[in-house]
């Protein structure tokens, strides 16, 4: 079968023999896949990624323990926890400490014809949901993970910086949830997907807002974006942190604790808040498409998602 | 009357006149003062300081608007909010944008004999309360401040990263409250007097626990406590920031997000809930007292008070 390859930051593409399928887990035939800034990322060297990467996938169940599984078109947590400690144990497997994360960390991912994940990791999709929609259902989850994080009263406006894919998901999400919400970034093209949902937006060219909100999420992806995001909250409000910035960042701490603020880490968040707004149309990700290459053209897709601004690209294993 | 003036790095004595009251201020005379690592980091330059600092102190009242406060020994929360905006109107005058903060911020401070303060601000002491006691209301209401912002449920372990005299301060307050608090810190002398309090204490010689405490207070008053605490909470856990560095420090940021760690920043206090506390010698601060000094002798008591490892440096108008 084709499998991408990734390895010290060339993209290639290997045939490889279908993996096996171990007990617990499904073996799944991948529909479409979406490239993640995390896949950049692994590529640039983070984690000193060796191997086939990919966690943002729509998948056909092939073979599983569970009959009523087979054929069926699935969606998947991305992490492998132990199932035994005290954290997978309390339904945290998502911070298992032992635990695997698909085409990431000790897991060959999604970019490959075939691939294996544990049966219960594995989120059944309605029939009338697009694969197209329901990719986004990982990238959306970690949006509506700040939902499960804080709780945000009801009508307090939110400021959101970068316009990326997650900072869109993101600003889309809150103004779906009823939350005045304002979206700061750099690109007007972007800026208006989220506009026609209801985001209020704004080009950051100049200076932005000083203290001016009590709670704003940092979906700029740079290093800059915690500074910004820091100066942009007023005392006692609550940054939360969705720009995964590998290294070290200069961050001045006093401002946040003269003026007592919360920073909240935030990352992966549970399938099961995205998919009824991906299946309802609630969260319209259409428009975030960049591109459709086929699994054989991933060198290709890989390059053009890492082109500065570029939205989704997807990779299919169906023209 | 004497006054104590810091510029460029230097202590030195002034004569000065006794300053004007305005109106809805009191004229107070000085008791006890105490020397915070604030005013050194005022005497490394932090905020190009140059005036009369001092912020945490015990004093008498000699005139007022209030009739009834006059000869009364107060304690004074140290942030003048302008008492019009928006926050001081919620009572968050210490959140002030404009305010002003005593000997920190355009508000001349306690390092001298007469100074003056809003009455609003002043906290009047029970007759029982030893002043050298009482000088101690502001860096324990700092601690308090801790409780006011996260509710920690009862029994969750509480380590806390530092010895100074905040970190013994913050240690002994949450084992006061019932907290299984474990300090870390360099000095086995100084984790002697919390250990006597209840607090479970470790020489941090070597490797600290990681991912092992939910609750995190960093109270080193270094660049690298932060670190250190977010390495030592378990995923979704709290830090507490509690250490003012001053200028940019090197962050990892990804650990906090990956692991979805909530870092909280935290300044001042309410003195309110501080007092008490020293009445009923709940939080014993005898034994934080390193040396007394004289007004007069203020050059030498900040030279004292810089030696590393000392603990509280008092100044007195009276021997």
């Amino acid at each position: 079968m084709l499998a991408v390859h990734l390895e010290s930051g060339v993209v290639s593409l290997r045939q490889t023999p279908v993996p096996r399928r171990p007990q617990g887990y499904a073996l799944l035939r991948m529909l479409v896949a979406g490239i993640c800034n995390t896949d950049l990322e692994l590529q640039r060297g983070y984690y000193g990624f060796a191997g086939t990467p990919g966690h943002e996938f729509v998948a056909e169940v092939v073979e599983a323990d569970t009959a009523a599984l087979v054929g069926r078109r699935v969606v998947g947590e991305i992490n492998l926890g132990c199932a035994n400690c005290a954290w997978c144990r309390q339904g945290w497997g998502r911070h298992c400490p032992s635990r695997r994360v698909l085409g990431i960390v000790n897991q060959p991912g999604a970019f490959q014809e075939f691939f294996v994940l544990p049966e219960r990791n594995l989120h059944v999709l309605p029939g009338d949901l697009p694969d197209e929609w329901a990719v986004f259902a990982e990238p959306l989850a970690a949006a509506c993970e700040i939902l499960d994080q804080v709780e945000i009263p009801r009508h307090e406006p939110i400021a959101v910086l970068g316009d990326g894919k997650l900072g869109l998901l993101i600003s889309m999400l809150l103004a779906a949830h009823g939350y005045p919400v304002r979206q700061f970034g750099r690109h007007e093209e972007k800026l208006r997907i989220a506009e026609r949902e209801g985001v209020a937006v704004e080009l950051a060219s100049g200076p932005l807002p000083m203290a001016a909100y009590r709670w704003v999420v940092d979906a700029t992806g740079s290093a800059e974006g915690l500074a910004s995001a820091i100066s942009m909250v007023r005392p006692r409000g609550t940054v939360i942190l969705k720009s995964t910035v590998h290294g070290a960042v200069a961050v001045d701490t006093a401002p946040a604790i003269v003026q007592e603020i919360t920073l909240v880490g935030s990352r992966c968040g549970r399938m099961e808040a995205a998919l009824p707004l991906l299946e309802h149309g609630i969260i319209p990700v259409e428009s975030l498409i960049a591109a459709r290459y086929r699994l054989d053209q991933a060198p290709e897709a890989f390059a053009h998602a890492a082109r500065r601004g570029t939205m989704k690209v997807l990779l299919a294993t169906k023209p």
